[in-house]
């Protein structure tokens, strides 16, 4: 069941091994909510800690739009360190001491998962457009897989921020007995025209480039890298806050005295932009890009489950334990207190923590100790009645 | 001195006439904050109303990023109302019986006035990317020269929305004797590092374009029309609110029953933006619209007054009645406040009015009736006090 396989990224195509894979669906394949089956598919992954032998104390971490298994260690293509460095690992907020940690790359993905740029059997080519689209309750479904590919029936936690705190929600939802708790940090259970607007920008972005072509730019040893580029430097910026903004770049300018009264990048926050946009090409897949931003603009729980959003929430037994951070702009505390609104009235035992800080969405990945002391110390509490240590 | 071309516009390259184009700076040329001087350069506009024997009841009319001299009338690209029907006319706030309105295409634009599209004497072809960068005081000193074309030395009113404004507030500090009143509205005295940022994705995406040539579109008869479109989406949205977004879209679906499962404009959303993007092209030049932004990231009236935005009020005895809206998050309220505590420690005359809106910026073009009567409150105040009427 486990294998390694090499993946090509970016413009310039650098091959990279990426180890830990599984394939599931063997036996029976898994119907996604286009309608599609989906069998025998590969899904990447990271562990990190040791299975405990009552299989307790698994926890599971799920990754935003352009995160993937690597939240600890080295990620092969940028060689950065892992997205969660600063919350996971032995002694931290979660424990590898004491948790069995998997970090899987969602369906849709790019970094060994089952994605657009897998391999179509029928045609030995890649998938490209021809890839179903996935949605986050089909990225849980084959996540659960995962899962009980260790023999683990019910996790610890599941944890996630921003795409991969709808995973959590998701699994609360789909999966009521399989969880003791969640912590769903920087999301809110649908996606708000706006966020859907900014995402609509960046795939055209994407769309506009010729070396898309039409999608095929496997086939034809082409990369959108500019559409590419431009579709995060959009997503970037709502990464941030106004405030953030004004406090790391003002109008400074970048590494000249004056203005140069043309186009290249005068002031520091265009810099850092452009930066952010090249950076990303070299590690990420356009189509994936399409595939993940649709997945996140068509989650909406409440419509899920006869509009109500309670509903989604009324079979859990998890405790919740919900974050939020005050400048994030993207999914403002507004709306994630909706989310804990609806998780008090169908009763769950639920906590909700908002952080200030003026690093906008982004903060969850950051060094913000408020984050680590709520996340570890929920745990702590849970486990304990989890009896795992 | 007036004189009418016929230009072309879009894709299509449309050819529609501009009337009304002066040439101005014949005798002397102007000297850009660049360096670069022009002189013979045209500036199209528009008036509506008749100049006074004692040329008192003249009213600049400035308009934004994308607008044009077409405040009201048909705009002969799009064949669309003028932007400010709803203020500008007769018995209107900005009454066009008692007042002599102008309303100029700015330096750097495409609808006649001297911009990058312009024929560039010494090549016999268009300036494209050797056209001078220009900068809000260049666009404001070379309105005066219009405007003194008229024998007006001292406007009744400088007016003008989120970009306008700012040359309103530019008007103020650079003739700080050749106003009655100025009415900024929408807008700051600087462009913010997210405001910049933008910009900035709106400007890549035009360079990302192929057809974009370097910026010669016009010398290959290319014309870069899908990266403008999506510049045009990335500011669009912000011209809008989360709230209007929600209340106008919400996550309602684009002329079908069900989710695609495809990457087509499923939601209202996505098919509004795309529509925004491709009417865009057809009225706007891409080079002007990288002439435009630039101008904007620039503006900053504190720094050009020694670090101290009130410096820049000093000398000036306009009255001046500023206004911003609740939902506008391009110019929020509290950035506009910076201008009107500017003003009152520099002793200016000064009235402030925030709107509440759901609209967001664009609450500014729309018909909001707190704004009419607050703009034609505020005037009708000054004209008596000017002995205009």
């Amino acid at each position: 069941m486990n294998a390694s396989v090499t993946l090509q990224f970016g413009p310039s195509y650098t091959e990279v091994e990426i180890g830990q894979i599984r394939t599931l669906a063997v036996d029976r394949p898994l119907r996604l909510e286009c309608g599609a089956e989906i069998s025998n598919f590969p899904m990447a992954y990271q562990t990190i800690g040791a299975l405990n032998a009552a299989k307790s104390n698994a926890v599971l971490l799920c990754h935003g739009l352009t995160g993937d298994q690597y939240v600890v260690g080295t990620q092969p293509v940028t060689g950065k360190p892992g997205w969660w460095e600063n919350l996971v690992g032995a002694g931290k907020a979660i424990d590898t001491d004491k948790y069995f940690v998997i970090c899987p790359n969602v369906l849709g993905g790019c970094m060994g998962s089952y994605g657009p740029k897998s391999i179509n059997p029928a045609t030995g080519k890649p998938f490209n457009l021809d890839f179903p689209v996935v949605t986050i309750r089909d990225m849980v479904r084959a996540q659960k897989l995962l899962v009980e590919s260790f023999g683990v029936t019910r996790l610890l936690a599941a944890i996630g921020g921003s795409m991969g705190g709808m995973q959590v929600l998701e699994w609360a939802a789909t999966y009521p007995d399989a969880l003791a708790c969640a912590i769903p940090i920087s999301c809110a259970a649908r996606h708000s025209p706006q966020n859907i607007a900014f995402h609509e920008i960046g795939r055209q972005a994407i769309l506009a480039d010729p070396d898309w072509c039409g999608g095929n730019y496997l086939n034809e040893r082409k990369f959108p890298a500019k559409g590419l580029a431009v579709a995060r430097m959009t997503a970037h910026v709502t990464y941030l806050s106004e405030s953030g903004l004004q406090r790391k770049f003002g109008r400074s300018l970048q590494e000249r005295e004056k203005l140069s009264f043309g186009f290249e990048a005068d002031f520091q926050i265009e810099s850092y932009l452009r930066h952010q946009g090249i950076s990303f090409v070299e590690r990420f897949d356009p189509n994936s890009y399409l595939y993940i931003t649709r997945a996140l603009d068509y989650f909406d729980m409440a419509a899920d489950h006869g509009g109500e959003l309670r509903n989604a929430f009324r079979e859990c037994k998890a405790a919740f334990c919900v974050i939020s951070f005050s400048s994030d702009w993207l999914f403002p505390t507004e709306e994630v207190k909706q989310v804990v609104h609806a998780l008090s009235s169908s009763a769950a035992d639920v906590s909700f923590f908002e952080i200030k800080s003026d690093k906008g969405h982004d903060a969850f990945l950051l060094d913000e100790p408020a984050l680590a002391n709520a996340v570890g110390g929920f745990l702590r509490k849970v486990e304990k009645e989890a009896g795992v240590v």
